[in-house]
C-alpha cells in the first residue's frame, strides 16, 4: 500500500462508502410520507400538489425559492387555544404573582376579577380592561427579563385538560408540514395576533422557526442605559395590533414580500388570506377547523376565542382549504416522549 | 464493459472526478483571502479573530450559529451617501415628475425649493419640509407600485461623481464581509435609518440579504381591497422611524435578538453599537470612517450627511474600531463590469 496511487484509490473508497450512505439515507427520508399525521383526503392532496406545482422547475407555476413564503398564524392553527388563549393565562398569573406590589388591585377591576376568578367581571371591562392587564403584566421590565418570565411560565404552566405543557400542546401535523415547506425551499413565519415576545423564547425550539421569522402584536419598547447597561425597556403602549387586517400589514412591515400559502383558523386571519390569495400565480389558503372534540376541541362559529364563521361561509367561493380536524387529521398532538 | 462490476466501477470514476473537481473548488475558495480588498492592518485583524473566537467549538467565547446576528447600517456603511442621501434625491426627482399634478407646489416651499434647485430654501423647512417631501413622493400608492417607481428609478439614475448606478456604488470590502460572515453561520442583516420600502426592491441582489432582513424606517401602510383586489396602500403618516435610539428598537421588534457584530459609519449608528456592545460574551463594533476624498469622499465632524464626531471620540474608550477607508480598503467599489 505504499503506491500513492493506492492510497489514492482507497482514501476514495472510504469517500464513496460515506457519500453511499448518505445517499440511502436522503432516498429513504424522502420516501417516507412527510405529511404522515395527515389522513390522505382533499386538504392533504392541496397541499401535496400545491407544493409539487410552484417547485416543479418546467412548470408555468413556478415560483423561486426566495419567494416561497409561508405564514401560519400561532393560536388554534399550531398550538391550542381552548379554553382561553396561552397568553391569556399567562397575563392572569402574572397579576396574582404581581399582586402584592398592587393592594389597589384588590378592589380594582379588571384586576380583583382576576384575582378572584371572576372571569365574567373581568369580560365586563371589555378592551379596556384586557389592556390594563397587559400593560400592567407585559411592561416595565427589560426585554431580557420579560423574555425569562415567560421562558419560565411556559416551562411550568400545565393546560387545564390535558395536563401537558402548551408547548407539547402542538399539532403534530402542522409540525409535519412545516418541516415540509422548508425541506421544499419555503421560508416559514409565524403571523400571530398575540404578542410577538412571547411567542420568540419558544419559536426555535417548537417550531423550528427563529424569533426574527415570528410577526405579531407588540407594545413599545425603549432604548435605555441603565446602570451602564444599553437595554430595551417595555413601556405601557401598544405599537401594534397584528391582527385582522393588520396582519397583511405585519406582513408588508417584516417580510416585504406577499406570501404564498397562508394558514389560519379564525375569521381574524381572513385578511391574511385575502392578501394571501391576492398575489399573482399558484396561492393556497388554508383554515384548521376545530371538529374533534374528543382529541382536541369543537368550536367554531359562536366561539369565545377563534370564531370561525364567515371564513366557513366564502371558503368555497373563494378557494380556501377548510381542513377537517376529525377527519384530515390522524394524529393531533405528537405522542407524548 | 459488458461486466456489470466494470460498469459500477465506471459509474464511480465518473463520480469521484465530479467529486474532486468539487473538492479541489472548494479547497482553493478556502484558501483564498475572504477579505480580498482589505488591507492586513487593524480593522482586518479585529474582523479574522473575532469570527475565529465565536465560531470556535472549543473555545469559551462559542456563539451557536442562531445567534451569529450582524446588523450593518446602510448609507455610507454599505453604499455611497455623500453629497446626499440616496432616498433624498429620488424624493426630490419624484417631486419634479409629480409636479404637474400640483401646481400648487410652485409657490409652496419645500417643493419650490426643490423644483428650483434650491436646496438652502428646503434646507429652511427643517425636518417639517422634509417629511412633507417624504408624504407626497412616498404615499399614496400600492406597496407593489411603490417598489416598482424604487426599482425603476435606482436602474435609471446615476451618481453625480462617479457617473455609476448606485447599485454599483457599493464598497467591495463591505460586500466581502457580509459573504465571509454568512459563510461563517452569521445571518446579516440591514439597520438603516432610511426607508425600509426604499432598500428592499434592490438588498437581495446588491448585498445577498434578503427584504425580510431589512430594517428601515417606514410610514403607515393599510390593507385594501381596492376593486376586488386586496392590496396595501401607502399612507401619509410616519409608523417609525428606525435611527439613533430607534435602531435598538427597531432590532428588537424585528430580531428578537441583541446582535453580535454591528457595523455603522455615523453617530446615528452609536445606540445600535452600544446595545451590540452590551450584551455578554464577545462583541465587536465597527464604524467606516470616510478618509478617502481621491477614491471616495473625505468627511466626519462636520458634515451635513453621516456625521461622525461623538463616535470618534468615544470609540477607544468603548473598543469599537475604526476603519480607515483610506487605509484599510485595497479596493473601494468593484470594478466596473
Amino acid at each position: 500500500m505504499k503506491n500513492p496511487m493506492k492510497k489514492s484509490i482507497q482514501f476514495f473508497l472510504v469517500f464513496i462508502v460515506a457519500l453511499s450512505a448518505n445517499l440511502t439515507f436522503s432516498i429513504s427520508a424522502t420516501a417516507a410520507d412527510p405529511l404522515a399525521s395527515w389522513n390522505n383526503g382533499p386538504a392533504k392532496k392541496a397541499i401535496l400538489e400545491f407544493v409539487a406545482t410552484v417547485t416543479d422547475k418546467n412548470g408555468k407555476d413556478y415560483v423561486k425559492p426566495a419567494d416561497r413564503i409561508a405564514t401560519f398564524d400561532n393560536d388554534g392553527t399550531l398550538w391550542v387555544e381552548y379554553p382561553m388563549y396561552t397568553q391569556a393565562l399567562f397575563a392572569f398569573d402574572r397579576v396574582k404573582a404581581l399582586a402584592s406590589q398592587h393592594p389597589e388591585w384588590k378592589s380594582q377591576q379588571p384586576f380583583k376579577g382576576v384575582l378572584e376568578g371572576d372571569m365574567k367581571a373581568v369580560g365586563a371591562t371589555g378592551m379596556k380592561g384586557l389592556m390594563e392587564i397587559v400593560m400592567a403584566t407585559h411592561s416595565g421590565m427589560t426585554a431580557a427579563e420579560f423574555e425569562q418570565e415567560v421562558s419560565n411560565w411556559l416551562a411550568t404552566t400545565k393546560q387545564s385538560r390535558f395536563k401537558r405543557p402548551y408547548t407539547e400542546l402542538v399539532y403534530q401535523p402542522q409540525l409535519e408540514l412545516l418541516a415540509y415547506l422548508r425541506a421544499n425551499g419555503f421560508k416559514t413565519f409565524i403571523v400571530s395576533g398575540g404578542g410577538i415576545a412571547f411567542m420568540r423564547p419558544i419559536s426555535e425550539k417548537t417550531y423550528g422557526i427563529p424569533p426574527e421569522q415570528v410577526i405579531g402584536s407588540s407594545i413599545v419598547a425603549e432604548f435605555q442605559v441603565k446602570d451602564g447597561k444599553p437595554e430595551l425597556v417595555r413601556m405601557p403602549k401598544i405599537n401594534f395590533i397584528n391582527d385582522k387586517a393588520g396582519k397583511p400589514v405585519g406582513i408588508y412591515q417584516h417580510i416585504g414580500r406577499r406570501p404564498i400559502l397562508a394558514f389560519g383558523n379564525s375569521d381574524s386571519d381572513m385578511q391574511m388570506i385575502e392578501y394571501t390569495m391576492g398575489g399573482k400565480g399558484r396561492r393556497l389558503g388554508l383554515f384548521v377547523h376545530h371538529t374533534d372534540g374528543d382529541r382536541e376541541y369543537a368550536y367554531d362559529r359562536k366561539s369565545h376565542v377563534g370564531t370561525l364563521d364567515k371564513a366557513l361561509d366564502q371558503a368555497d367561493a373563494n378557494g380556501w382549504v377548510i381542513v377537517d380536524m376529525k377527519k384530515d387529521w390522524k394524529e393531533v398532538f405528537s405522542a407524548r416522549d
